[in-house]
């Protein structure tokens, strides 16, 4: 008998999402296992995802409130449509709370929600609340669909050997501003302003993934766990190794600011920057460069070698880096 | 201040529900508070349902083994779309597990949930499963579409009065199983094995509940939370009362054999049957009947009162009941 924290959380959903899709393969577009379902409906193609959120695993109340945790929280949901080059239409949130929990503080959750919904012309159209007797679970569903008139959609299974690597925006604010905010720590007030805006308030790349795909891009994912994890779920799906060479990586500014050396470490592991991650030819990166309005950065290639990423120095020479990405069920 | 407890979960919803539907009442055709959201798309009626389980307030495992946790944690939300008289068509389910569960046991779970999901041509297509330190909270949400070409649906809130009460099936067997498990109790072999296969295997009624909107009816809910407090759920939703005779209510023989006496107030409020509770003019009603392969049975009338069931006898006098169907909040 093995227990689920041997197993550990990707190698069960592997099982499951095998399990799952057993006879279906021709009606599923994708399955368990992206970012997001998708399957081809009357019309368009149609997506959907599921996030649990469990108090004092993947969120704290230490170093956020309920508003800024109900926008975090569907942040982290429109952050998947947006890796699949949707538009996120419906959302369903199921919360499991304590009986003792404030209907003010549930009524902020729902308000900080609503704040980001509204911004992306999302509606909340299904809910469930019961008790719990323990932490609180947050579990938020949101449906959406292809923009693209033939259904194209970002999947993590399509990099080659030689694809580009590129990401938006700057990496590891998200995870300075949560050291900074369970730590105490002090800084600079425009320096704690970024980190905890990046940290409690993540604007999900969902303008951005629709450009990805209207450029031809086929491969993406969003960063939630940490870049290299990312790219190694990409690596696993597609059947590639990658590399990426250190010093290109764009770390955001309040991170070097802040945390000085550690700035990289927190760049390249530290996860929920909510930023877009893809691969494509060096032509395409160009294109998507063009068309957005955030920074897109080359920081890297897809190899031939098999399910892993290596990080190099600008000499080629291996990196080694400390905080690692985490696997949810290993790491308790 | 108030605390969710002592707001309780249906206001609660309530409240939220008027939160998140504001400005999108236009593009909604049912928010939060039915057994589904309903939304119109391209070219159909989307409909999709969420529901949290929470270990010991929802169900125990000394009483269902992982495989039956499975299949009933699906005919759950399956049930709320054939309230809606949908068609069931994809499957999303997070689970947030203790890190000691068995890899076999989340196996058994969704081998459960792929048999009842392979009747009703219902495919899995997403999944998360993350670690938790308390009990397991299982979330389950289902999509589906209107069966009907003109996209017309069950709702709760369009009963009339006049309209006749009636119901699918037999009614207890579940709440019997369930007390008979917890408890430990012992009856005849064939009545042990019914009360079992209606705790642990409930039936969803998708076919039924699409018969229903064929033959013109358009009110009705799931038996969850038990024959009167689903019917209360009608009421307050429709603003009308109802009136249901305890002697026309169909008990299950099984929970008459096993618990004599009782049985009337186990069928009358104890919840999880998964059959459906529906409001329609008699001439509806008695098409219904012909349409569908199951019983179907008038157990009162929808009344000119306002969001309250009276329960009464032959003579029309108030009959009391003990077993409550919950308000899972208040009940804690």
């Amino acid at each position: 008998m093995m227990k689920v924290c041997e197993l550990g959380e990707f190698a069960l959903i592997d099982r499951l999402a095998e399990m799952a899709a057993r006879g279906h393969q021709r009606r599923l577009l994708v399955g368990i296992g992206d970012d997001a379902a998708a399957w081809r409906s009357d019309a368009s193609v149609q997506l959907a995802t599921i996030d649990a959120l469990v108090e004092d695993v993947h969120f704290t109340l230490a170093t956020t409130t309920w508003e800024d945790l109900g926008w975090k929280s569907l942040a982290a949901n429109l952050s998947d449509i947006a890796a699949m080059g949707g538009r996120p239409e419906h959302v369903l949130v199921s919360l499991a709370l304590p009986g003792d929990t404030e209907v003010d503080d549930v009524v902020a959750f729902y308000r900080g929600m609503i704040e980001l919904a509204d911004e992306h012309d999302t509606v909340i159209v299904g809910g469930d609340t019961v008790s719990i007797a323990g932490k609180a679970v947050i579990n938020i569903t949101v449906l959406g669909s292809a923009t693209d008139s033939d259904g194209r959609i970002l999947t993590r299974s399509t990099a080659v050997a030689g694809d580009r690597v590129a990401v938006t925006g700057a990496l590891g604010a998200a995870a300075g501003g949560g050291e900074m905010l369970l730590g105490g720590l002090s800084f600079a007030p425009e320096v704690e302003t970024e980190l905890c805006r990046a940290f409690r308030r993540p604007q999900p790349r969902v303008a951005e993934g629709q450009r990805l795909v209207e450029q031809g891009v086929t491969t993406a994912i969003d960063i939630s766990d940490g870049l290299v994890a990312d790219l190694n779920h990409i690596c696993r799906a597609s059947r590639v190794g990658a590399r990426i060479e250190v010093d290109r990586v764009p770390v955001a500014m309040a991170v070097t600011a802040a945390f000085g050396d550690r700035a990289t470490g927190l760049a390249l592991s530290g996860g929920e920057d909510y930023e877009l991650l893809f691969t494509a030819d060096a032509n395409r990166v160009g294109r998507v460069r063009d068309a957005v309005a955030c920074p897109v950065t080359i920081i890297g290639e897809i190899t031939g070698g098999l399910g892993e990423t290596a990080v190099v120095d600008r000499q080629g020479n291996p990196v080694e880096f400390s905080r690692s990405g985490w696997d949810h069920f290993a790491a308790g």
